[in-house]
């Protein structure tokens, strides 16, 4: 695969591969791009355009063969490659995180979790026991860990990305409600959960709205 | 204002929310689009054309009303509008997203948990004590909730969202790991965490695979 793929079928990939990971665990071998539109609720032409870009899966008359297409999808995102994170910030939404989620079939392998808060050091998350923040510069140096997850505190976070980026970090999924500048030779993803519960507020309003001119 | 906002001016609206709240916070009065470009990341010209589609805010010389762009965009997010929710499934995820988020200010009041789990049912998640989730029915009939936040998991989310859809719950927030379809008349905002996951997977692997590049 020699093409470059573009951000935005980039950022389609993660549904993409969702959708065919649950079609396989339901023993689906192939699929036509009218089947995969109606299940995504996008049109079948978006789906062979965006799929196109990954050669030869889909094919006239068969459709495309679930398992080689979650696999090339896979293969792109770097799925198969763990990457290893530390988690820093063992509250709640840390605590959930490290618990719900399967590092290990989306990229990553979590090898540390840490937080400063002396109530919190030394307790149970998953796997782990917390580690203290402040020993976290001597982990670093010899885990040399991919990406941090931070799931500090709005006020804390700047500060915490400074002094891992100064630790060589230079991946990062930020929880933190507050954005992380995307700066030269640093990834960042920031995650706002709140976003989508204004999106929300917005399409109930206009729905609202709606309703109310219907009546007038 | 009569315009038509675009679709995906939407999609950005709740991103210059945040940015214009920590503005306001940090007494900001006024702010250029230049200066507000920065910040965000974005191109000045991007912003001028989503802002210029709420009226007069922006003004040659001066800059952005810092104030009054949040107010209005506050508005047409219909932030203010305290659409009551109720949250389904209080386990993590759910105990973490109650307890951090700050609905109010967000478009939403929540005025009930529930679970169906015997261990989780009466105990107390932020203010609420969990309720049992055979009692949902009438609750629902009672204090007709707009919205429903599911923190399931994964295989009880379609049967939970079709009994409350049943119910008259047409709105959702849907964290359960597996998507719930938009259908006729039902809002829905799926989250998945493990997208960021992946794209953040990616961005590593194309980094790691330019850097090899460049050495050969």
């Amino acid at each position: 695969m020699d093409k470059k793929v573009s951000g935005s079928v980039i950022n389609r990939l993660p549904r993409y591969y969702r959708h065919l990971t649950d079609l396989c665990s339901s023993g689906t071998e192939r699929i036509s791009s009218k089947e995969l539109s109606e299940r995504m609720g996008v049109t079948a032409s978006q789906i062979r355009q965006d799929l196109n870009c990954f050669g030869g899966f889909g094919q006239q008359g068969y459709g495309y063969n679930v398992e080689m297409l979650r696999t090339e999808i896979a293969n792109i995102l770097g799925l198969n490659r763990g990457y290893t994170a530390v988690l820093v910030g063992a509250g709640h939404m840390g605590r959930t995180f490290a618990t719900n989620t399967k590092f290990e079939s989306r990229g990553f392998k979590l090898i540390g979790i840490f937080d400063s808060s002396p109530e919190v050091i030394g307790t149970e998350v998953s796997d782990f026991t917390v580690m203290d923040y402040a020993d976290i510069k001597e982990f670093i140096d010899e885990n040399h860990p991919k990406m941090a997850i931070l799931t500090v505190p709005k006020e804390a976070m700047k500060a915490v990305a400074e002094d891992l980026i100064s630790m060589g970090i230079k991946a990062f999924m930020n929880f933190s409600y507050t954005e992380l500048a995307e700066t030269e030779g640093i990834i960042v993803e920031n995650v706002h959960l709140s976003d989508s519960l204004m999106r929300l507020s917005y399409k109930i309003s206009e729905c609202e709205n709606k309703e109310k001119l219907d009546k007038e």
